[in-house]
């Protein structure tokens, strides 16, 4: 793989590591033995990273912090963004990474989700508010290849994989975030075929703004006669401007903007109050904004989940490289800044010394890599079960592949989300006072990391998913199977011996816990008291899967010298050693049943 | 006390605990039987503290958001801030608050400083960015009358307790941050007894502005013979107009400004990087800013390590109050804010339930809850110490009062900065989307703690304090006096029973496997190995001190009812139950004397 020299590109995201991930530990070579993947082989993919890694230091790296300063305006009628973001988003589309990962009939290139995700990466660590444009329209194309009708995907998903027309996704109302059962966004049947749409929507990231020719919206609605709650929610799919069945684009939709948001962090999207139907445009002179239905009625929920699930991976890997890049970041900083002497250093007269000497420097940059690698590697293991699920050769690895994945996306959205705010803090701390300012960039990604535990489902809710359905829904079968697999993993460090040998056993005591406390929550015989502790469930487990992934790597790393793998070494330590042991008062916790927080009262805070 | 009605005080702090703390648990009422106090009794102290919470919500939270979006400005010449500040320094001045525990014959009111905290913890609260000028003032006005002459006191402490002046602290420079010995700006002397100033400054808090008359900057300089490092620092006093004999106002002094620096946070307080002696003014016509030393050469350091622990307890109590006002806001959202239903409420029809019905969320809120009160009392419990130290009656009570403070302080400085900065986090949570706006005051909160583990000496240095030179360099003295202090606790606990009880049990094997830790590390016999997880002893003594604040606020709450006193109980379990257990892995570490970040190389990263 061509490295980048040290540059731009060496503080977004490390060449280096994921070469190591890709192709000494996943075998991304071996997929090239199933069909779907054939055409590709080791050459190509580090040609597509290449490709990436440079466009994102030369495109999306050098406005980070513009974009950031000069958020988004809406002067009542448009939105504008600073110019350099369209110019990016062309870039990024005439490379023609719009579609990497969809079927050649659809116009893609099969390329593998692992390595696509490690593609995407350099584009989230080198400027998440950019990349997020690109991101939402690649969601929204897939979820209308998967559920739309020849002629939607013939109007929408064409020019959307041009890099002409960008998505959104169209979920929340400003009393309906979370619990999307409550939206009230109303669809009207118009004789055409097509539906009127009325209703106010909240939190709509890229919901408007001037680039391209168009702006697809994927809007939940509920029909007149639709069932309460999730079950009569159907999707719409709302153009901002007409699209004539030729593809020529028509008059204005009557889609506008109530207002936007004004962010802490990740300011380089624009995320709108969009409002449909309000009567701002009367298309075919009625009112209503007008819409096509995706699919059937009453099933829009979980069309949109299928795409969530997808979306979360996203979020986790967002979460990830905003945290590695501010670890790079910091980094470079430790290396060059002298300030003190060594402990045990007398003599005043003596020069200061890079901070990167001081063992509390050497703390925080080792918990950042520990963190950031540890969340890489669970994102682009999850990102391989995609491509398992999409090529499988037998039902079993299919099926495996599918509860895997159902169990480890709430972790792989939830541990970078947490984590990697803790990393990014580290990076902050790493610089000082110089942190603080606004004239480095770990302050800036610190507080774009906040968003991760709240979109795409909060922290507390991937704590519901991931007990209530995942684990104890299925009946145990997905923490069967992530057993079984991390089982695999303790094997093959059992034969090293060693270090790998000892945190093999630590891991497998835990994961053991693990499974028996599951057992003591599903037994407690009380649902709201089972679900109480959610939470911690969801980060004990979380930080047992992480330490199966640094056990994973370890197994890759095997006797390999070099500074490289020392440093593979020592961050597997430095888990194995200060993290694991942070889940044994969780399991505690959740095996006492504990109901603290239930029985607290409204009246008592 | 009179409670200020739900309003904007209800939301900066909590006048029912701080009365629950004051008079039901630290019985400030009793040091009114030491001479110092005579003269207060509970009817003054809570005249005053109504006093300052109506200020603070009157004249300081008003303009919270303001100082945040319209930062300071420094158009080359002048910084100019926006009017409120200004305002409410000079209410805050007018209502006689610089001088509240000074000697009544310092022009002072010998209010006890827990009283005194007390007070000042509404300002913080309420505007962290506002009230720091004033606190930097009442610094520097400490600082001269402990060490500076009759004529310097009267010169510059006079108009500074007036409100006329404000003072700063002038201590860091570009190159020199936490290595204050490595500091090269010169002092040298000039023939009518006073000294010229020459050097760059950074990091420098209200640095500059135009408020009041003139700014007192106490300066750390180095003579011509002076030693190298921290012993041949010295102090002076420069202010920024030159001062006559009889208090009138000269010409200006040679303080210039380089800029200022554009922070994360706390917004408010402009940062600044003053010259000194750069040519911009020549006065007298001579060279160099006119400054003059402060008590004896080479003693600079000593001097302000003292002021030192002062602001050090100053951070703690900011961050407390920073965190416990996001808790507020937090808390009347999450009773507002209906969204979803109740776990096994199928029934989508119902209305929504305000969020504060989510177990979860309670979880967020408790947490929050377990850490602003802990918080709060531990600072409280420090600024007794600092009374009884001011009016010991006799040695023994001396000692204890000053081994405790001296061992608390770094702990009463870094707790409530990462636990606030926990604790500002789950403020965002609970607010979900719309925390992560601008419209809200919590992501500003969030961003405001950020600081506080950076300045005024970092987590990392205070690790160093703590174990270097509280613990180990005591000779154990400081941990044994904490231990039979929590020893005191423990005993009144276990005679309450129940929980109390059982929760004393847990903390007394906390302190004793804490003290076995201590000494294992002491004898490790290499120093480097000894110091190497100073953070982790920092953190660890920390939560263990924080958990003997909740069992002595459990004693004081004794057999009590009602639902404050319920909340009380419900937070102190949360603390014993959910917080208290990490500590046990925390000792796991030190106990086995890790050495995976001492051995880390740079080459590794």
């Amino acid at each position: 793989m061509p490295t980048p020299a040290a540059g731009p590109a060496s503080t977004i995201l490390s060449a280096r590591d994921l070469e190591f991930m890709l192709f000494e530990w996943l075998d991304v070579e071996a997929l090239g033995e199933r069909p779907r993947y054939a055409e590709h082989d080791r050459e190509s993919y580090e040609a597509l990273l290449a490709l990436c890694a440079e466009l994102a230091a030369d495109q999306f790296a050098p406005h980070y912090r513009k974009s950031d300063v000069e958020e988004p305006e809406f002067d009542g009628e448009r939105v504008r963004l600073i110019p350099e973001v369209a110019t990016a988003l062309e870039a990024f589309a005439r490379a023609d990474l719009l579609g990497l990962t969809l079927d050649e009939e659809q116009g893609g290139h099969q390329v593998p989700h692992v390595v696509a995700a490690a593609c995407m990466a350099w584009f989230t660590a080198a400027n998440i508010g950019t990349a997020a444009y690109s991101f939402l329209t690649m969601a929204n194309a897939a979820l209308l290849l998967e559920h739309g009708t020849p002629d939607q995907v013939e109007r929408f998903v064409g020019p959307m994989l041009e890099g002409r027309f960008f998505g959104t996704m169209t979920l929340s109302e400003p009393h309906a975030g979370s619990s999307l059962g409550d939206v009230l966004t109303r669809a009207v049947p118009a004789d055409d075929g097509t539906y009127r749409i009325f209703g106010s929507k909240m939190w709509i990231s890229g919901g408007d703004h001037e680039m391209g020719d168009n702006i697809v919206h994927l809007v939940l609605a509920k029909l007149p006669d639709a069932a309460p709650g999730t079950r009569g929610i159907s999707l719409f799919v709302v153009p901002k401007h007409l699209v004539a069945a030729d593809g020529s684009i028509g008059e204005r939709n009557d889609v506008a903007l109530a207002g936007i948001n004004h962010k802490l962090g990740n300011r380089g999207t624009v995320n709108t109050a969009p409002v449909f139907g309000g009567g701002a445009f009367t298309p075919g002179g009625a009112p209503g904004a007008v819409g096509h239905l995706v699919g059937e009625p009453g099933k829009g929920l979980s069309y949109m989940f299928h795409m969530m699930n997808a979306a979360r991976l996203g979020v986790g890997m967002a979460a990830t490289t905003t945290a590695y890049t501010a670890y790079l970041k910091s980094l470079e900083y430790a290396r060059s800044r002298p300030q003190g002497r060594r402990l045990g250093t007398a003599d005043p007269t003596t020069p200061q010394v890079p901070i990167i000497e001081h063992a509390d420097v050497r703390r925080m940059l080792l918990a950042q890599k520990s963190y950031v690698e540890g969340a890489l590697a669970l994102n682009l293991w999850c990102s391989r079960l995609l491509d398992v699920q999409a090529s499988a050769l037998d039902d079993a690895e299919r099926t495996e592949a599918v509860l895997l994945l159902d169990l480890l996306t709430p972790i792989a959205k939830s541990w970078p989300s947490q984590w990697g705010q803790e990393s990014n803090s580290l990076a902050i701390q790493v610089l000082g006072g110089a942190g603080y300012t606004r004239d480095y960039d770990v302050e800036a990604h610190w507080r774009d990391q906040r968003l991760n535990p709240i979109h795409e489902g909060t922290h507390g809710i991937q704590a519901l998913d991931l007990l209530g359905r995942k684990v104890l829904g299925g009946g145990g079968a997905s923490l069967a199977a992530l057993a079984g697999r991390v089982a695999q993993t303790v094997a093959q460090a059992r034969d090293l011996g060693g270090e790998p040998a000892a945190y093999a056993e630590a891991l497998q005591a835990m994961v053991d816990r693990l499974g028996e406390v599951t057992l003591a929550l599903a037994g407690l015989g009380d649902p709201e008291r089972t679900m109480a502790n959610a939470t911690v469930f969801l980060e004990a487990a979380g930080h047992v899967v992480v330490a199966w992934m640094w056990l994973e790597q370890l197994v890759a790393v095997g006797e390999e010298e070099g500074d490289f793998y020392d440093g593979k070494r020592a961050a597997a330590r430095y888990f194995f050693r200060w993290e694991l042991p942070k889940v044994g008062p969780m399991l505690d916790l959740l095996a006492s049943g504990d109901t603290t927080t239930l029985e607290m009262r409204d009246a008592w805070f």
